[in-house]
C-alpha cells in the first residue's frame, strides 16, 4: 500500500439557489472577474442572466469570453490569458462543463507566465507553479473538473490533445447545482456517465494492494451512476438523478477514490487520440473503448479484479467460475454502456477506420504513459484494442 | 434533499513515514508550538522523541502539556489554554486519539478569549469564532476528531459531557501513519470501531430523501469496519487492516457523508450521559446502546431503511419478509459488537444500573436534542432504550 497525501480544499456549494454565495465567493479574491463559457446554452437556460446579476450585485467588474469549444483549443486558452494579462484580472469564473473549466484552468495559469500556453503541453512541458483562482458553476456532470486540478487541451493543427494535472489549477470554489443539468441532452447525459465510470474503472482496475474501503466508495458511485444515469436520461428534470450524478461526477476524480494506488490509465490516453484527430465526444470515446480495454486485459493474472466488479457492481452470482463471472461483468458493462445508454458501439458507427492507428497508438503508449497501466499496454497492444473496437 | 456546503480542508499525510512533513507544516502557522498529548503511551512506543526530533529540526520552540485523560476534562482544556495564552503560541499539535484532539481543539478556541472556556459548554454557550491552527497526529482510529470540527468535553463537577461542532477548530493538517495505532490494544481496537459504526449509523438510519450514492459510501465504510476491526484485534500489526480502519475513521464523521442530511443524533446523546456519569469508554457505551436503539426505532414507518441496511452490509437474502430483515440485521450488527468484537453487552455488565436514567434522558433529550432524531426520542422514550440496555 502506497502513501499518499489527501488534499482537496475546493469548497463546493451543492444544491439550488446557492448563487447568493456567488458574489462573495468572488469577492474574496478581488474586484475584476472573468467569465467564461462556451455556445451559449447557459444564456438559453437563463443561468448567464443569474450569473451576471450576482456579479453586479456583489460590485465587481465583469469581462466575458466566450464561445469555448467542446474538446477545448489552445486557441481558447490563449485568448483567455490575454484578457487577463491586459484587463488585470483576479479570478475567473467559468460556467459550463469540463471543457470550458479545463480551457479555464489553463487560462488562468497561462495569465501568469509570458510564454505561449502551449509550451504548457509541448514538449517543452513549460513549469506550471501558479494560476490565478478558478470559481466554476457546473452544468454537466461528467469529468469533474469542477473538483480536480487536471484539464485537457486539444491542437488541432498539431493533432494533440493532452491533459495536465497541476495543483494551482484547482476550483477554490464550485457551485454544484443539478438543476443547471436539467437541459442536458439523453445523448450527452450518457456520455456523461460514460466518462465518469471510465475515471473510476481506470482507477479500480488495479492489481496493487489497497484501501478496500476505497474500492468500496468506487464501487457504490459505478451503482449510483448505472442507477440514475438512466433516469437523468429519460426524465431530465428528476433531481434526484441529476444530484447523484452531479456529486458522483465530482468524487469520481477528485483524488479520493486513488488513495495512494499509483498507475497510468489506460482508456483516457487511447481516446484522447481518438478525439484529437476526429474531435469526436470525449465520453463516447470511452464508451467504446472501454469494454474492449477490459476484455484485452482479462487474464488469469488479472481475473480476481473482475469478480469483485461483476460481483459486487452488477450482482453476478459469486459461486459461478471465476472466468465466467468476468465476462459477463463485460457483457453488463458493454451492454449498460450500448443498450441502456444507446451510445454507438464501434469505431466505425462514429466514422472511424484504421487509418491512424498506429500514430495514435504510438501517442498514447508514449505521451499516455499505457505502459505503465493496469496491465501495461505497448503500441502493438493498443493496435489490438482499437481494432477490437472497430 | 437538502442543500448542503462541502468544505473539508484538512490537508491529510496518510502512511508511514511521513513525519519528515511536520515540522515544514508547523512551521507555516510560526514558531511556538504547544505539544499535546495523553497518559504517555506515546512515549512508549517512540512516536514522542520522533516528533520532538522533526519539532526541533525545524527551528521550532516545543511547550508541552501531557496528561490528557480518555473524556477529556475542562481542567486540561483550561491548563492548555492557559499556556497558550502565556507562551504566546502559535500553533497546537495534538498527538493521541480522539481525547487529546478533542480537548487540543477548545485549548486552541480557548487561547482566544477572556472568559472560562467552560463557557463554551455552560448555558452561556458563548461564541467559539477563532482558534489557534491545529494540527493533528492520530494514534487512535474511533472518533474522527482528526478530520472534523468537532469536540466532546466532561466536567466531572457538573457530570456534564457536551459536544460542540465549530470550524475554526478544523485541523488544519492531520497525519495518519497507521503503524501508529500498532500498540493499541484488541478491546480499544473493538471500541473504536463501535464508535465509527455509531458514526455513520447516526446518519445512515435517516428517513429523508437524499443522495443514495452517499448511502452506498456508508455501507462500504461499514463493510470495511466490519472486515479489518477483528482482523486488527488479532493481528495488532496488520498494516491492510489498521489502514483501513484508520481511513474510515476519519470518513465516517468529516461531513462528507451526510450530503444535507439534517437530523440530530440519538445514540451519541445518550450514550454521552452514560460516560459523564459513569466514566466508561465512549465506544463502548455506544456498543450497547446502538442496537437497543435500532431495535426500539423499527416500525413498519421505518423498516424500508433497515432492509438496505441488512441486504447491502449485512448481504441478507433480500427476497426475506422486510420485517424479518430487519430483525436479522440488528441482530447480526449486536452479534458482530458483542461476539467478534467482544464487547460486554449490557449496561449492568459495566456496573451501571437505573439510578439515574431519568435524569439521563431528560438531558440528552434536552442538550442532545434527540427529539430531532431519526426516530424522535422525547426522555420516556430514551429511559425505555435504558431499560433495553440494563
Amino acid at each position: 500500500m502506497n502513501n499518499f497525501i489527501y488534499d482537496i480544499p475546493t469548497k463546493v456549494y451543492f444544491g439550488e439557489n446557492q448563487l447568493g454565495n456567488l458574489g462573495p465567493e468572488l469577492a474574496k479574491f478581488g474586484k475584476r472577474v472573468l467569465l467564461t463559457y462556451g455556445g451559449g446554452s447557459i444564456k438559453k437556460m437563463g443561468l448567464y442572466d443569474k450569473v451576471v446579476a450576482e456579479i453586479k450585485k456583489a460590485g465587481l467588474q465583469l469581462f466575458e469570453l466566450s464561445g469555448i469549444e467542446p474538446n477545448p483549443r489552445i486557441d481558447s486558452v490563449r485568448a483567455g490569458a490575454e484578457i487577463c494579462k491586459k484587463e488585470h484580472i483576479d479570478v475567473l469564473l467559468a460556467v459550463g462543463g469540463g471543457s470550458t473549466i479545463d480551457a479555464t484552468k489553463f487560462m488562468a495559469a497561462g495569465a501568469l507566465v509570458d510564454f505561449d500556453p502551449w509550451d504548457f503541453f509541448s514538449e517543452k512541458w513549460a513549469p506550471l507553479t501558479d494560476a490565478l483562482p478558478i470559481v466554476s458553476i457546473l452544468t454537466l456532470a461528467a469529468t469533474g473538473s469542477e473538483m480536480d486540478a487536471g484539464g485537457v487541451i486539444s491542437n488541432p493543427k498539431t493533432k494533440d490533445k493532452i491533459g495536465r494535472v497541476e495543483r494551482p489549477m484547482l476550483p477554490r470554489v464550485s457551485f454544484l447545482d443539478p438543476t443547471n443539468t436539467y437541459t442536458v441532452s439523453p445523448y450527452q447525459t450518457a456520455c456523461g456517465a460514460s466518462d465518469m465510470l471510465s475515471h473510476i474503472c481506470e482507477v479500480y482496475f488495479n492489481m496493487s494492494t489497497d484501501l478496500y474501503m476505497l474500492d468500496t466508495v468506487m464501487e457504490g458511485l459505478m451503482k449510483s451512476i448505472i442507477k440514475y444515469a438512466p433516469v437523468a436520461m429519460k426524465e431530465p428534470d428528476n433531481y434526484e438523478a441529476r444530484a447523484n450524478l452531479m456529486w458522483a461526477s465530482s468524487w469520481a476524480i477528485n483524488g479520493f477514490i486513488d488513495g495512494g494506488k499509483r498507475q497510468a490509465w489506460s482508456c483516457h490516453p487511447i481516446e484522447h487520440e481518438l478525439s484529437a484527430i476526429y474531435d469526436i465526444t470525449h465520453g463516447l470515446g470511452l464508451a467504446i473503448i472501454t469494454p474492449r480495454w477490459m476484455k484485452y486485459c482479462l487474464s488469469e493474472a488479472t481475473v480476481s479484479k473482475y469478480v469483485q466488479f461483476g460481483v459486487n457492481v452488477f450482482d453476478i452470482d459469486k459461486s459461478l467460475p471465476a472466468m465466467e463471472i468476468a465476462t459477463k461483468a463485460i457483457d453488463m458493462f458493454a451492454d449498460f454502456l450500448f443498450k441502456t445508454l444507446g451510445l454507438k458501439s464501434t469505431l466505425s458507427a462514429v466514422g472511424i477506420d484504421d487509418t491512424h492507428f498506429e500514430v495514435m497508438a504510438e501517442k498514447a503508449a508514449g505521451i499516455g504513459g499505457t505502459k505503465y497501466g493496469f496491465v501495461p499496454l505497448a503500441p502493438k497492444d493498443i493496435s489490438e484494442i482499437l481494432k477490437m473496437s472497430l
